[in-house]
């Protein structure tokens, strides 16, 4: 295949995402109706290796040019910003996957010379699959998404896990309630990747986290991309593809406001 | 029609709300692919009065002696406990029905001398159907639901309304706080029905709201008692079935726990 055929690379990279999904929907019909001496945390680690490691042998023989960043580090030691690098999750919303069996998602982000190409969120258990490719849009299933329009604070509903709100003293904790006081409504769903995916869709108007790591929103930004969604650190500093950092992506008007009505002005205050 | 066989009075009722939700679904099409000049808060109003209607009309004509409760009131002036009552939400998570077009519920209970005998949470979106009558367990699509295995403070998800962290000078606020640091983590869908539904499935340990009304509650208390769930106000009273109030459901001993070691521990200290 060719290696920079970005649409091919989705379509299978999908056939992939399909097949690791069929195994941790496995792993816990296993788990529920077997008796296992393993903890959920055991079987969240055993996954999380398993599907990593399917994704580093598939994309290793299909485009062994090509690194690879999960969480056990880069595949490739002399890796730089002009190759092509495929991020993955195995699995995001890792606490959701062992206790609710619901709402997590398998992503995979294929970047090329530091831009996003390919961005896949996979819902596994709702069956929902967003996915983009640069350029040539972001899809919910089948159907395209739109692109965003503007909203305005008080009518947004934000992605925020609640926890935030009370790390007292820290820089960005006055700010998040302040803006948890002024939107219309706050909602946390334990993945960062759907929440993102969900501000893609118009489903969320925004979403904040203080702090994730590129496999978490490396796919996101490549469908928010699609759509004219924006992103930044917490702060409204460029986001780096390869280091964590708080994350904030929102609709347009609603990611710039954000930043200078609340962020910058409470921070230059 | 026996107006007692709850069982045969469940199944006619989820054809009602089968039908109310293509009427809903229908409502959010022609929102989204016509201009109207009517705002989203105009589209609930009118699909909450058009669904009441729609339910209260089945209702009289089925079961002329039996009382409604909607958000308009109780139907028959001369309701009281020793009758049967339906209680209905036509739309539970009416911001997220206009804003997110997702992650809202038709709630449907019917109540006889006080007792639930009926509970009906239909995620219309997801195609996820919560329903039990007393006495016959409890179902999510076809599928029965286990019942509700203890769970320890430091491991629970519990749904919350980030909101209620910030409510500074309330009673309830300290409590709220420690319970959120304490526990493993906190989610938010915007659906107080469809939170509890999930406490009855077991995705969620527990819920708290410190105000809803009977029809965001009175089916999923049906749900709750053929799991083990156990359920009060906030402060560990009894739930009144006519009455607004705070509520608190949860895994039994969960429950338990969050009453005693964090309510009354801080009201009494």
């Amino acid at each position: 295949m060719n290696e920079y055929d970005w649409h091919k690379i989705k379509e299978l990279a999908i056939t992939w995402v399909k097949e690791a999904s069929n195994q941790l929907k496995a792993s816990l019909e296993e788990t529920i109706h077997v008796e296992t001496k393993s903890s959920p945390d055991d079987l969240v680690t055993e996954m999380d290796r398993k599907i990593e490691q399917y994704f580093l042998q598939k994309i290793q023989m299909n485009f062994p040019n090509h690194a690879f960043l999960g969480e056990e580090g880069i595949s490739s030691e002399e890796f730089d910003n002009r190759d092509t690098i495929w991020i993955i999750d195995p699995i995001d919303g890792t606490t959701n996957f062992v206790h609710q069996q619901y709402n997590f998602a398998i992503c995979v982000a294929v970047y090329h010379k530091g831009e996003g190409k390919v961005g896949i969120i996979y819902d596994v258990m709702n069956d929902e699959l967003f996915h983009a490719v640069a350029g040539q849009g972001a899809f919910r299933n089948e159907e395209r998404l739109e692109s965003l329009a503007p909203v305005k604070v008080d009518k947004a509903i934000i992605g925020l896990n609640a926890r935030w709100l009370l790390y007292k003293g820290k820089a960005f904790q006055p700010i998040v309630v302040d803006l948890v006081r002024q939107v219309r409504g706050v909602r946390s769903y334990g993945s960062a990747a759907l929440e993102m995916a969900y501000v893609a869709s118009g489903r969320l108007d925004g979403y904040i986290s203080l702090r994730l790591s590129p496999w978490d929103f490396a796919a996101a930004l490549v469908l928010l991309n699609e759509v004219g969604g924006c992103y930044s650190t917490f702060y409204g500093e460029p986001l780096a593809i390869l280091k964590a950092s708080s994350v904030f992506v929102g609709k347009p008007q609603f990611h710039d406001v954000v930043i200078r009505k609340f962020v910058q002005k409470e921070l230059n205050s």
